[in-house]
């Protein structure tokens, strides 16, 4: 298992939770990227304030709509000056924790849209950038150090499991993700001649907003550490794959 | 195995294809149904005529719209006259066939709207009528005979399989039937103590459209006739499952 190497890595939903744990770890890293672009919702708040080595360059990506996405790749284009992209990390999701009685047309349309639309169409969208991190490294096979696209996944997204599901029944958050496990797949079919690794990762149990406990906290670091960790040991063979934050592989 | 004995039936697209196939099967069989409610979006189009032992009761279901979908509920409930609903088969469904370039926001937001809620939003409407049916019937364990919801499904949204990538990627598609897939799961498990059975078919490969050969259309019988035997012989240990016309189960 290599160092993860990548020059440029875009996360959405950086604001805060697992995205903002991904800009944070990837920043602190001993050779961290050069570029890291953090996508969140409201660039100019507070909790979008982002240390490390080298701040961030913030993306505002509306990861719904399809005219913030584009002007989003058009600018970190820009930024990147001829360069690709290698990693494309689609972490932004909503949760709504209806019940089987409560579930509704509009939460199933708009968490569907957040959570395995977006990732489609920012998948298109920064696919001529990702296509280029991967000339740019023509000999090697699949890696994320070359060019991936991660997609959020979770375990609640599993058809087999159906994780804890008495714990909540979370209707239209389950549908997304199995959706978007689907959708990983198909990229990893369609991508793969382009060069682009492409896998769905669950990252364990984790409290994502603000004001959790420390126990809370440490556990969120260490999925984090956990991901980083398995997306630099990824080849070939793992695209197309939906693995946890220790690398074991879920079932769909 | 036994026969399917049911007294009421609500079948979805029901105005060709699979669903106009269902309808013309159940009219046939040596005991038929009292009640087959054959939706379709155009109740006086000319295929929406079906002829068999009973005339069938067309509730025009936009499967969609809520209110259309209550309304339906409603009709059927009054028709019923105190009687609940064995059966419903929400088999309406749409496909685009576009590519992962090719897709669109508005395109995956439709046919997950008609593939994957308006089966949830049919079967919290018809709820009510569906545990009458299994309260009617407090004897036995789960069977179709008593009471179920028939999601169908397609090994298109098999997220293991990826079936025929190669002829056509409908990424719309699959990620909505993996989508169902996982919907058929969550209502096994709510809908258990309610007495109703929850299964996900896959048809086999069947042209829906009208204009077909002669072939197609032995294929299409085949098919359908092979679902009503498999519906016949569920028992509790099958609800929740994934299987294809011939009764084997399918990977998710």
């Amino acid at each position: 298992m290599g160092d993860l190497c990548v020059r440029s890595v875009l996360v959405t939903g950086a604001n805060r939770g697992i995205g903002l744990g991904f800009v944070q770890q990837l920043l602190g890293m001993p050779s961290p990227p050069q570029w890291v672009f953090a996508g969140c919702q409201d660039p100019k708040g507070q909790r979008a304030q982002v240390s490390g080595h080298s701040p961030p360059h913030l993306a505002s990506a509306e990861v719904t709509d399809p005219a913030s996405i584009q002007a989003a790749a058009a600018s970190v284009g820009e930024r990147l000056k001829g360069s690709g992209l290698n990693l494309l990390i689609n972490n932004a999701a909503v949760l709504k924790v209806n019940s089987l009685d409560t579930e509704t047309l509009k939460d199933m349309s708009e968490v569907y849209a957040t959570n395995t639309i977006a990732p489609l169409l920012l998948s298109q969208a920064f696919l001529p950038l990702l296509k280029k991190a991967a000339q740019g490294n023509p000999g090697s096979g699949l890696s994320c150090s070359k060019a991936a696209i991660v997609n959020m996944s979770s375990t609640a997204g599993s058809i087999q499991d159906l994780y804890l599901w008495q714990y909540g029944q979370a209707l239209s958050y389950r549908c997304s993700k199995a959706a978007l496990n689907m959708l990983t797949r198909c990229q990893s079919m369609g991508y793969r001649e382009h060069g682009i690794l492409c896998v769905a990762l669950h990252p364990g149990w984790v409290r994502t907003d603000m004001g959790g406990t420390l126990e809370d906290q440490v556990r969120e670091f260490l999925s984090v550490g956990g991901m980083l960790k398995v997306l630099s040991s990824l080849s070939e063979k793992d695209t197309g794959t939906f693995l946890n934050w220790e690398g074991k592989v879920m079932a769909w």
